[in-house]
């Protein structure tokens, strides 16, 4: 059989089975393989950002990684931008990047590029296939790494003649390399435990692997057994959270504002998480966000899955679950001008059991967060690297990989554009997606950055720079035009009735929230 | 003064006026000291790969470097597949990339990544400044670098400290280095006339710089002495062409049109042209399409200025300007199917002079291509690299670059999705650009491309990842809700019609040729 099919096969009996495609002509032989392989799903993004951006979303809510399917350099580097996310969020994800025929490299053709490099840059390894053989045991043996949880971003460089050309059988099911956990060694809870005891006012700072149910669940219990605070980091991959679930303060995204969150603290024991840092260095604020003084313990590092450590932490002290009060349950305002708080609350109060929230809302987004935590159990993601244009994508891969669950996708205008694209593949695959489109016409973090920056009056480059309203975008129309339903409102009232109407419709819609 | 201020007085000082903008945070010094240098133009786009790609177009067109300001790596990253194209059209680019303050780059904050092995991947010099006194040295050194001729890519990591920090004055104007120009060495004319005389059937093969006015017409006066044929390289970056112009047949994409382009050739003399290869390696083709036993002589290679050998051996033949029949004047037709060849014959018959075309139709552009050999004389701009996405943005600084001249995207529908972002920018600077936008709903090549593998019934997964039509995308809508005015085109007397509209009306629009 052909190496593509032996690959494709391959993928299929480790359960990879969705395939986020943007192909060209090196990857056809793949293309063709996709179709005589019963249960595979390729889904087809018309910008490879989507395709990576889903394949984060994917990986986030199943923990298996998707497949991309990207065509040479410049495909994968459309892809970069949302796999520099899925690297921040320890999403598994593996691309499958073609290129071109091994005796064709040397000739240096208008596509040729460095593949290697690009993938480096998101990568915890590339390979790439030397002979048709290689292609299902390079891909099997990424699978694994990429798999292990937390996961990781992998890449297989896939030359055009390795497809079409025989290879043999694809490796025996039995002997194909497993992930291996990733977990703290075991001397790291007797030392939190110690660290613990001996500490006065410790915040248990979790992330990752730490933020899903049971994560929380065992932190809670340490938390409550020794009066730490249970603070999570800024930009979580994926938060399970909402009424009858541990309450998280999230820490802030300025430096002053996470500082004075930690001020006193005298113990941040990390669990998942790492020692938290300034998302951008300020001229009169530190990188390192941990107050003087203050030590820092281990339990599991943002590279191990701290979810056995906090379960062995919690029944060392013998935690007991906490009955900590709800959050109060958000009450949605009948009417009024539509803001960024009247918003909140209104998609905090109507949001179903079970939504997935992808919140690429930036700064319109953060009232929704608060009002949300006492809204029906719900899973939220978060941006991870700040990399723009990764919330419709996600929202697409959150949605295949959960049927039957509401995704809401939360946008701030100048990040939804730069994957609009991912709209066509709502629509294409009738994912049940919700797009609220917070419209402000504006860049807002960066006009606050200037702000911050003691400038009061920006010049007319600065404000040209900063701002979307020459000429206003009509989502309506850019979300019609892909087949996405779409309506706009500039009241709470119309919020709310076009809301509702599109949560308890079946397929994607987006609503065009002008603020 | 600050870095940031030394950097753009200094580029203002070397010309380099236009800046191509999506700035974020590290980047706001410089967006400020923008506004303090008069005689800068920043220029917003929604996406980074518009600015990348709007740099290509400007550079093209005017020979001297825009200037790309992007952010971090992310930023960089989704402008790298137009710098690939920049990088393969030897455009000058130089672009300014944001970056931490020094002192926090080792925080591994999220939005942290190996900026310079991104940029590494296209640009010919990366610089990395380290105090507020290197910006402005860095940036001339590299415009310097990139503005020979003929052009690269180069790039500046900028860290924020250095930007918004105190810095020396800005090197004095007289100190900035100069580019130098990339000439070939003179016993290359010699050497070149030795091999013509010796020729039977020879090619003088064209590309690069050769293909400007004064390039074209020496080749031509070359050509016409010693009966060489003149052929030009597959994908130029720029050519000028149409009625009173050189005629130069163009090498055939695939490698078996090529290959009989060349059949019975026996000699090949490169003049700014790389020795033909293949697109793609395919089973049954070489890479090299140069036919057995054909010697190969270069007069200038592709990173160099041919023009100057042209003239010296012009010159040395004494050969005449040669007038040769022009090619026919395109005929439209009044009426019919649309079609990519009735399309084509209407754009070049209703095309004004000095029109620019930034051909990014693939499949559906062809016919106009050979029609508009014969149309008033205008210059064309080829997708150099094969990432597509490139149109819309080359468009929209190919306009910039020559206000007054009628810029013409010919567009692929599904090329334009990539970056229809560009739209935005050609609305929002009031940018002369028709863009005409082939609606064949289809990655047609790629339909091409599995009949020509011999897969004559794609199955289902291929055909849907080959299909834009589920649902169809309404380019009308897409265009106007980013404010361009748009209309569609079923038949060829509405193309007509709405193509002498456009064409006559000031600012942007966009024709949807439903094909």
């Amino acid at each position: 059989m052909r190496g593509a099919l032996a690959l494709v096969r391959t993928a299929r009996s480790l359960g990879a089975t969705v395939w986020f495609a943007n192909p060209g002509t090196t990857e056809m032989p793949l293309v063709t393989a996709l179709d005589e392989v019963p249960g595979t799903r390729a889904v087809l993004g018309l910008f490879e950002g989507v395709c990576t951006g889903a394949a984060d979303g994917y990986g986030r809510m199943t923990d298996r990684p998707a497949v991309t399917l990207l065509h040479l350099g410049p495909g994968l580097a459309n892809g970069l931008a949302n796999l520099h996310n899925a690297r921040r969020a320890r999403s598994p994800v593996l691309n499958v990047v073609g290129d071109h025929t091994t005796w064709h490299r040397d000739a240096d053709a208008p596509l040729t590029s460095d593949i290697a490099a690009l993938a480096g840059t998101v990568s915890a390894e590339v390979r790439s296939s030397r002979r048709p053989d290689d292609l299902a045991r390079d891909f099997a043996a990424l699978h694994a790494r990429v798999s292990a949880s937390p996961g990781c971003v992998g890449t297989l460089i896939a030359p055009a003649d390795c497809q079409w050309a025989e290879s043999g059988p694809p490796p025996a099911e039995a002997t194909l390399p497993r992930p291996e956990p990733r977990q703290p060694p075991a001397e790291r809870v007797a030392e939190a435990l110690r660290r613990l005891r001996s500490a006065t006012r410790p915040v248990l700072l979790v992330g990752g692997l730490a933020l899903r149910e049971e994560g929380l669940a065992a932190a809670a219990r340490v938390a409550a057994a020794t009066g730490a605070r249970l603070v999570c980091e800024t930009f979580p991959a994926r938060l399970e959270r909402g009424a009858g679930r541990p309450a998280v303060e999230r820490l802030g995204y300025f430096p002053e504002q996470a500082l004075a969150q930690l001020a006193g603290v005298d113990l941040l024991l990390l669990a998942g998480a790492r020692e938290p840092v300034a998302f951008f260095g300020y001229p009169d604020a530190p990188s390192r966000l941990v107050p003087e003084g203050c030590g820092v313990a281990t339990l599991a590092s943002d590279a191990e899955d701290p979810r056995p450590a906090l379960r062995a932490l919690a029944d060392e002290l013998g935690a007991p679950v906490p009955r900590g009060p709800d959050a109060p349950r958000p009450e949605a305002p009948a009417s009024g001008p539509l803001d960024p708080a009247s918003l909140g609350a209104v998609l905090a109060a109507l949001q179903p059991e079970g939504a997935v929230v992808v919140d690429e809302g930036a700064t319109s987004a953060l009232p929704h967060f608060v009002a949300a935590a006492g809204s029906r159990p719900h899973t939220w993601l978060g941006l991870t690297g700040g990399a723009i244009g990764q919330g419709l994508p996600c929202a697409a891969g959150a949605a295949l990989a959960c049927p039957g669950r509401r995704v809401i996708a939360l946008e701030a205008d100048g990040s939804a554009l730069y994957t609009l694209q991912a709209l066509h593949t709502h629509a294409r695959e009738g994912l049940d997606v919700t797009t609220v489109l917070c419209s402000n016409r504006r860049y807002r973090i960066l006009q606050v950055e200037l702000a911050r920056a003691g400038v009061a009056e920006p010049g007319p480059v600065a404000r040209d720079l900063t701002s979307l309203d020459r000429p206003p975008l009509d989502w309506v129309a850019l979300a019609r035009g892909q087949g996405v339903p779409a309506a706009r409102a500039e009241t709470v009232e119309a919020f709310r009735e076009e809301l509702s109407r599109a949560l308890a419709a079946p397929g994607p819609s987006l609503i065009e929230a002008v603020l």
